[in-house]
């Protein structure tokens, strides 16, 4: 197993932790409406890519160890729940390593399918934020993508950083690292300073 | 045609029934809204399999019968409007019905396709309920995934079923039969019952 | 450049221009959310169509000059936002224009790849408001296919009239812009005349 194939594994159970939790604010969601939750916010995102690219199968679809790392996700979830609600923090920083990585990951995909850079970019985008879109519109509050914190911006900054780093022949797993490290950053400063972009109708 | 086409298409044409008495709820719907409401109930789901799937071409835009079978469902609630709302029960049974068939048949399909068995039960369960849950979606409502009574559930079960069937061997006709009751008993008895799954916060 | 193609960057363009004015009724909006629902307006009917019937590579995806229109409507929209406003028939016009046009190249795409004529007037449609409909179901607003005036029928009119004059076998450019000269006439009557189609519950 790669390094790479290690990290998606654990992103994939970080969303999945991540979603149950939000789900589970939710006073009358059982076991089930938890788990599928869970589940869309970690490959709602990567689908949504894949199935725009037409690039099958769909992973989680071709390895069911995605689907394993889900219901662990789920799992630690619930036995974990007291511990990770008093540390919101910590999810934070789950939520966030998620989205860093999924949008490098998404962005080299889509560009190793041969589309333009900048579209490459918005892949990456919509692989870290779409899942956690789907999320919400399935439970009717407003998605993530139009609250207050840059979000999703974050990741677009932090796939262009990758397209140049690449552009440059920077090595690979560095590029990675760095563009990845930015998106952290920028989103972490975001959270902790309450940054947002300005606001469309001025 | 097959005995299966021909359940096939009452499935389709029991969910636009339902999906059109569902919308009809709202007396602001007009004709199009209603019929609209309906399609989507009737081939949300097994289009959304087909696109995870990559299988193509999606059975509806291959075969227009399926189209025709949805514009009957919506006519036939149109005309019985009245003995269709007084025997709700009725109507739930022809839901029931169509959420039995449709999880096998997907559950099925995806397996021929050469997926994980727990995804070929996944995509089952999809085909049955997503259809719902897109119609829910778009009527600002609560996908019925998440209320109260056993209902996805139900589906996964009886996929599961169907798959330790096939397993061992059994006569595909009778394991398809056994499978989609037990579906049928599951939710019927859940409704009747009013069992639901347990919290997922205790 | 062929003129059709010409047309499609400025129906795009005006998309966008209509889904960021939508989107900028909401104060809290910032510039990256306006974007997005201009760009899920313009893109997303196309999208569907052509994932509903597995046409790949999507349009915008293997052509980055859509990206370009789209955000050119997105700073139109800002620039020209008092006057756009002050406008809103001009807006409306370019909505209808929008519609009218996507409707006849989304049949016309369908028919191409050799569906049945009602399955391809069913894809006009889509192309031309389902894009309104996901961005009105990430708003969570009632889509505006289910609002009064008389809306996605147009669409199907004309679709329907496309094929019958392709059946006849006249000029695919006068039998282009007649149906979608008759879409455009059907919405600007049934707006200015406030028609809507019957309630289905009488």
């Amino acid at each position: 197993m790669s390094i790479q194939y290690i990290f998606e594994l654990f992103g994939t159970c970080f969303f999945a932790v991540s979603g149950a939790l939000a789900a589970s604010n939710n006073d009358e969601h059982d076991w089930f409406g938890v788990t599928f939750i869970g589940f869309i916010t970690a490959i709602g995102g990567g689908s949504l890519r894949d199935i725009l690219l037409g690039s099958y199968p769909l992973v989680w679809i071709s390895n069911v160890q995605f689907l394993y790392a889900i219901i662990a996700g789920v799992i630690l979830a619930k036995v974990f729940y007291g511990p990770l609600l008093k540390l919101r923090k910590m999810l934070f920083l789950f939520d966030t390593f998620g989205i860093s990585l999924f949008t490098i990951l998404g962005t080299e995909k889509a560009l190793n399918l041969g589309v333009h850079p900048l579209i490459a970019a918005m892949m990456g985008m919509f692989s870290a934020v779409m899942g956690g879109v789907i999320r919400d519109v399935l439970s009717n509050q407003t998605p993530v993508l139009f609250r207050k914190e840059i979000y999703a911006t974050a990741c677009l900054a932090g796939a262009f950083l990758y397209l140049g780093l690449e552009h440059l022949q920077m090595d690979r797993t560095l590029s990675f690292i760095l563009s990845g490290l930015f998106i952290f950053l920028i989103r972490f400063v975001a959270v902790t300073k309450k940054l947002s972009l300005p606001k469309f109708k001025s």
